[in-house]
């Protein structure tokens, strides 16, 4: 082991073990994520991943029973399983060891009036995304977090991927150059072959408008693609102009989008996503182009990056191997040529979202490295800058 | 070696080794192609690769010495290097062993005045794309061999690898179903990089938009792109919305261009084609996918085809192995496993001309399984129609 | 999504979410695993995981001060902070809620002294592999736990890979039919440019033939690939024939080992285990080749098997899809197309080694899916008789 | 493009177009390669390839008709069709246009019979490997060119690509230090399912020992297998240690090597080559490690080379770019990024045996870059060796 191997090594241990130090685990509780919710389990694994958070409390279904079963079964404790969010807040903040934040992944379209009732208790907020349903509530909730001053995570969970990390800092410390294309696809295909009977159990929330926002394949997957364009390059989109459509004929709701966008340093570059493309499981993929080099990174393989200097051959860096940079080896857990997945990228979230309250209880300004109620709000934006655009044709719309 | 295997070899032997059996090979000459020009170079081996040709004639240069000079390096004769395309189709109509062939690759402006003087003379052409650098052209170059009756061939090299006509033949035989999405990508990063004073040496004609048409990238790669999208699903596109923009700051001409394409079946794609793309060298990518399963084919790695069936574990299929279809081994000249590439599919449609020739003085009609006049005519207009598009903001212009 | 998705989807919930249902949680402690140690992250990650375990107690250090430390930045209470495994498995025993399991990662040398004390008060063991330094101690090791019940696991962490599993369960099918041929390669790097200087810090214990036994790189990753080779194909190595050498010039202990193997069943195989492999991350692979078909593991990309059945094209098979088994789908946590990793692998064993208590308190004879003390003892019996082929210039000798 | 790119897009168009400049074709003959030869068809195309050769006799048929019949239909004339090699030798060298070079792709237990032939009247000779079939033959045919002083050379096609010759380069410049480990692997499929009743169909000649030597598999790919083992390093194998098995239960040949070699420098090496390795079509691999880097070279992705630097990230070299060197780039046809295959590499071996008889014709003494008679016999010693490494339970043999 070299010296910068060594370092590197160091530098790993030191990050991202369990160990809390003096801190102590965080009391939290999840509102949604019933039995067979892949999200709420996600979200579950994810707070418990580094050791940071104490599950408490939550509520899983409507039916007081059955949320008391399935909380027992997680193991907690009969009396903070609850059958409402109201109910749980209330509760909640009455005990001296009430939860500190709660993680909501229910539908859209209830995150505002969820998260108000939490925030009243300063209750730190974890949020799936897409924020809100509607621009209206997005821009409502930020100004509530703002005033209440409390942490607020967007668990867009993509952009905590190490080398996607390392793919940022690349482009930060200008070794690409000035960027001048962008390209983001997402060609997942779950809603091939759905039959309209079967639509409901296939998307269930996602079909209602209210809950789901104006565009099911923008809401659910187009923000990923949009935050992770504006995360690693440090651009904003100026303009949008979209071709969004329902492809699958017994699908009633969009699954398939292509944008083209403007950003606002003139690069230009193109959005796909798709639940409509067969065969289709996740391949998240980003492309960078700059004036010195190029980026690649891809879901499928991603504990590696792809960089190209210009005239240099394609270099592939590998997750916490000696080059990377300390940000991305922050985000990782173990040594070169281990893989890592999806679930360590959601911890990064989540344990980020604990640094911050740390930060906030401590009175200190946190850096808020996970994405943040104004990256939420952009999302909202977006989805209904491009749903319009595709409504008038094409027409480029700014976001 | 089961049976099937042994057919698949035998086929494989049967169709694409060397035996001219009793046909004679075919004399051609070559209009273009000087001593630094790789298209040239292409020209010349895929016309000899399968032994079906015989060169006998060329204008390799305006200046008769550099012509004689280059033709006789070549093997050619003396007297049949010519300083221009005027007197070397009147030679040559004047021996008894004149070229019955012509392979025409100067720029596309060119292509109309130089083919004329050929079809007056009953010479089959091959000729580069794009296929001309106007509609006018286009049109009436179409109007002229029709009525001359010559075979005529574009070389849309791609088209022709075994593996990329194995996606063709699965579609065709409705494997995946009805086509909803295609999206086809062609990231080159050449111009990156290129300072003013120099971009006449990377780009030469291509800079003369009397000779390379209104859009640089469309023209150099965006019809390659167009035509494998049509190829490969038989299907049109109906319309286009466009964003075609000169990327690299010191270049005047168009290098990149983002499309959205609408079809004649309702499908919809997005073309992305590029020289701006940092580092990219080929790239060139098709997906395709349909109600019941998606084909990916990369150029990159060409000798396998990716066929998902709705459902399935992706498939590998690789060339010339025992499932493969007639076409697919047809366009095939090695057993499975060892790499053909980008020779063998321009030789393709080289041999695919000496074969629609055959036909000709058989008096037999061809199937013509080569790029077609019909097909350069549709590339021209659809390169109108996407700067059209990209003029007017990314309107959807019909082609 | 399909009835057949559906059902995949809804055995991966059922499966492997973190619902302990009416199960408390096993109370558990580790011996060894202090603060820059690699191995202890990933078995407290593990046991984390699934929500099957309690971390209640340890002994991170010898000095009793350091061992409180890193406990308690863990969450432990001081009270529950060891300085040696004696101590631990007397004052544990004497509490009425004092661990049930304990996880053994120190070095394989004192692996049957530290187990014997936990065996005695029927804490059931987790322990790291090799085994054990010598066959005597493997062997004792064994007759201890035969005779105390007690459940033992041992963490051959890659076997628990869900696409290693649906390897093991297609050959298990008859899939593949007869295996022919196997060969399993794990190439790594850690030892080049390892200076004699720093070899210490680089290999710690490792370089103490009383603690890692007579090959270093047979006991860190030679143990592994044997099992690998056995678990997937349910055959046993009948003899071996073996080069192993200390390549780097500057390291001082067996860095490579070429090894050629005859199986029980008469195929023949090769493994390759390194850290002289210059640039070698993990790289570890297995494919098994049999009368009617083949399959390929990679670890680098772990979520995909290759499977090739006799004349018909290699099928990508990932991860969670819906035609995998129900073995692998239940090793398995999120749905087809995110990427899991190695700590999914290693928490499957820990899980399973829950499983397998639970069974043992309601007195059911429990499946034993994880590795095994047989594994271990085997494992043990092979490095022993490599290093012994390797001494007698290759010759082959049986296991 | 940039003044390097120019560079190297200048060197390519140098090297290895079609420009034959003021020297004549070479005539050249065939012994060997009929109808369903798929090595006739190679070596013929090959020679085509640079048009460098010109074809003009041949032996395809003990039987004149048949031999006549095939040669017209490859263009020859009917005269220069014969039925057997001595008659052609013969005839050949009373004509003024007779042959200066023949190939020979026959069985190799008669390659000495026939290359004494035509040594005998000082034509070159370029034959298929392995030299021969016995040791015998081998060192009377290497004593035969020595003192002829023809030209010889042998088709070891796979040394031929670009991004094989640029690891070959890369280990000769020093950028990986000294070589410890070595490994080639060559897993092919097509003795699998074969029944006995087929195999003569499947192996033909190679089912007789004084046609193929010893060992089938050895003599098919494990020569090319040692071969390149040799050229890309530059150091020899001094002794091997083999298991080499009939593995397919109907074949009655050799279709499996396992062997584990020692090196001249002390570096080991192992190389697997197969035909009983199911669904394997080529999968040819180098990798090479020394003491500051390490390099990988796969015949499925021939374009690219992976070369990675101690402790840095794996870089992947393309054919043809800007940084290779003289020697890949001028056994290079295109530019890079598109895709060249196994006839560029197999055009090389014979435009390089062009190059040699040019400079033979001249008194100048060829640089004999194409492999030579000395690694012909080298081969055969290796097969006898490995042969009887086998035969005696693996013990080691000195080469």
């Amino acid at each position: 082991m070299t010296k910068k191997e060594k370092i590197a090594f160091g530098r790993l241990n030191q990050m991202r073990n369990d160990q809390i130090g003096k801190n102590k685990k965080i009391r939290i509780g999840f509102v949604g994520g019933g039995p067979n919710s892949f999200i709420g389990y996600s979200h579950r694994l994810a707070s418990r991943f580094d050791n940071r958070f104490e599950f408490v409390a939550g509520v899983f279904s409507r039916d007081i029973k059955k949320s008391i079963s399935f909380g027992q079964s997680l193991g907690l404790s009969k009396d903070r399983c609850y059958d409402n969010f109201i109910t749980m807040a209330k509760k909640e903040s009455q005990r001296g060891d009430g939860i500190e934040a709660v993680g909501v992944m229910t539908p859209s379209g209830d995150h505002y009036k969820i998260i108000r009732e939490f925030v009243a208790n300063k209750v730190h907020i974890i949020c799936d995304k897409p924020l809100t349903a509607t621009i209206k509530d997005a821009v409502r909730l930020e100004k509530l977090i703002k005033k209440s001053k409390v942490i607020f995570a967007l668990t867009h969970n993509y952009s905590a991927y190490p080398m996607l990390r390392e793919a940022k800092e690349i482009v930060a410390n200008g070794s690409i150059g000035k960027i001048n294309l962008i390209n983001v696809e997402y060609p997942q295909g779950y809603t091939v072959g759905v039959k309209r009977k079967d639509q409901k159990n296939t998307l269930k929330w996602r079909l209602d408008k209210r809950m789901a926002g104006p565009s099911m394949i923008l809401a659910e997957i187009g923000t990923h693609a949009y935050h992770l364009m504006r995360y690693v390059t440090n651009l904003e989109v100026k303009e949008v102009a979209a071709e969004v459509n329902s492809i699958s004929s017994e699908v009633t709701v969009d699954d398939n989008a292509f944008l083209i966008v403007r950003m606002n340093n003139n690069a230009r570059g193109s959005i796909w996503v798709s639940s409509a493309a067969t065969g289709g499981e996740n391949g998240l993929k980003i492309r960078v182009y700059g004036t010195n080099g190029a980026l690649e990174w891809f879901q499928d393989d991603p504990n590696n990056l792809k960089f190209t200097e210009l005239n240099k051959p394609t270099q592939i860096i590998t997750r916490a191997s000696s080059t990377v940079s300390e940000f991305s080896i922050r985000s990782s857990r173990i040594a070169a040529g281990h893989p890592e997945g999806f679930f360590e990228a959601f911890a990064n979230i989540y344990t980020e979202f604990a640094d911050s309250i740390i930060d906030y209880k401590k009175n200190k300004k946190s850096k808020l490295i996970h994405p943040s109620i104004q990256d939420g709000v952009k999302g909202i934006k977006f989805i209904f800058a491009a749903k319009k655009s595709s409504n008038l044709n094409s027409k480029w719309i700014k976001i």
